[in-house]
């Protein structure tokens, strides 16, 4: 840290990412990535003649995937908005919808970076606890009059908010803006986008990283009515109007195109999910009930730390929080039948032994 | 614009990219990129395989492209910040280094985000005009006691200060971070950056966009102290870690690999600009003395909207800006040699018949 950072950072607790090993070596099940690659048509988007093109801008418009995003959800184009991954979604919405004397509010076991956010933009927050089984209970979100934003699929959890929980919220905090982050919603739970055009106060936001083979290529989006979005696009073209690189944004098209690629592999996942669940089951762990593409688990009398150190040297990577809470877990990203196959003989192992 | 819109950004006046036409139809002149195309190697490194890695998360860390960049200019990785595009450097180096009390300066003309960084972070601002002749004078940013930023060459008028004139601004604002903004350095002005070992307060930004043909793939980078490199980390991981996709990342490491290609065509469009500025000279034009890829003309007795409007009827685009005091002129990118013939055929017409 220099001597020139403006105080009001100096104590930011910054946010941090799981590993990412670069040497490739692991099976790796500890950041939510998909285990299949991209549709073929993505690779035959990027060829010699748009490589060429990098010699121009983007169109900070991004006018044809957000038209073809539109297309897809039966919305319209100016209730899209396209960024370079969905974390700069989230901050602009703290940036945007929350401080000033309106305060946030978020479950305590969450995504971790919301917290970060608030802090960066110097938002007071509350972590309201999620109940003794790790679900969210809607009502300690209605009428709360602050800005709230809730995962659905909640993460690590995997666990789920029903769309007439979700409206309850909407409805009773009119005054404020409720942001559904939906990055796990392909996997088999439902997404709220289509009140868009019932809420002014809903943003849902989502993420081309994990049901759509593209973490390495940086592309979030977001749902929301047409007043929203355009605050969305007034920080953006205050920060980098460019956000969005023209090989992301052919990528982006192509992946759409191919929706139907993407609707099978999410349907693979969810079934390798249920089968882990059922074998870890049998071996003993507790293991909640996710709609995601991973798992939260522990194994009683076993500390979730040790078991993925063990697992590290067995070569297989998963996430340990150390967030009390649960620090008795471990997160498990869903791969390949292969993949979960491996994980559940060398898991068992340890637990056999321990 | 949403009711729920933090106040104090309701009158934020964002910044205005030039125009991004999606149907290539005309010889682009106004957004100062390259007329040449990636090193032939950028398309070899974003191959099929890469294509299915975009499955996988991008190196938060940018390992492999800091040491490339790191080896390039004879500097420490740690001395290395990469993001999508410059812009976005320029945003968190007004974050981390202005507001609370620290006041910014930058010139009357020049990039126009600026302004715009400053009033998105509530940063109080001043703005040193020119001199007469459009050129920055130095000894109006010593002692200032400012955060200062200084586009080198600036834009859009391509003049440049010496390397020894901002040592001077250096050395008299030591409690305050220095932004040398050189995006345009690679045509013929001189880089600063060597004094960052000796000037804690030096922050060097440059980017891939204009020199080296990669406008739509999105990547900037600093070169500085070590710590003020790790505020702008503290910044990157409270808000994106994953700022450079995977695909940009593979591409800026082929760029470095061949470097010699792009140092020949910045070679070629620097006799362009001396060609083009003779020849418009010859017709009348007062053209300023440039060392960036574009240059600043007017002709007395026609307006510079009319020259940029009867281009543009013509199949060319330039850029005009509408600011005060270079109303009268128009800021022209240089481009092939064979464009800048028909640019040069055009413009005559235009102030032959005016």
């Amino acid at each position: 840290m220099s001597k020139f950072l403006n105080n009001k950072y100096l104590t930011l607790d910054t946010y941090t990412p799981g590993e990412q090993p670069q040497d490739m070596q692991y099976i790796k099940l500890n950041t939510n990535e998909s285990p299949f690659p991209p549709a073929p048509n993505v690779l035959k988007a990027i060829n010699s003649r748009e490589i060429e093109n990098l010699r121009l801008y983007s169109d900070p418009e991004c006018q044809n995937l957000r038209e073809k995003l539109a297309g897809l959800y039966g919305v319209s184009s100016d209730q899209v908005y396209l960024s370079n991954g969905s974390d700069d979604i989230l901050n602009f919405a703290f940036m945007a919808f929350s401080g000033n004397g309106t305060q946030a509010a978020f479950p305590d076991i969450s995504y971790g970076f919301y917290k970060v956010f608030a802090n960066l933009q110097g938002t007071q927050y509350t972590e309201i606890p999620l109940k003794e089984d790790f679900s969210i209970d809607y009502q300690e979100y209605c009428n709360l009059d602050k800005f709230i934003v809730i995962a659905n699929p909640n993460a690590p959890t995997g666990l789920t908010l029903s769309i007439s929980e979700i409206e309850r919220i909407l409805k009773s905090n009119p005054n404020h803006v409720v942001v559904i982050d939906e990055a796990y919603v392909d996997f088999g739970a439902e997404s709220c986008y289509p009140l868009i055009n019932r809420y002014e106060n809903l943003l849902v936001v989502q993420t081309f990283s994990k049901s759509r083979s593209m973490a390495g290529a940086r592309l979030g989006f977001a749902l929301g009515p047409k007043e929203l979005i355009a605050d969305l696009n007034k920080i953006k073209y205050s920060t980098n109007p460019y956000n969005v690189n023209r090989m992301t944004l052919l990528a982006g098209e192509a992946t759409i195109d191919a929706n139907d690629y993407y609707l099978e592999k999410c349907k693979v996942i969810a079934q390798n999910r249920d089968y882990t669940t059922k074998e870890l089951e049998k071996q003993g762990f507790k293991v909640l009930p996710s709609k995601a593409n991973f798992i939260l688990v522990k194994y009683e009398g076993i500390e979730g730390k040790f078991i993925y150190e063990q697992l590290k040297k067995s070569g297989i990577l998963i996430r340990h929080f150390s967030t009390f809470r649960i620090k008795d877990y471990n997160r498990i990203t869903i791969g390949t039948k292969e993949q979960m196959n491996v994980f559940l003989r060398e898991v068992n192992k340890i637990v056999s032994e321990g």
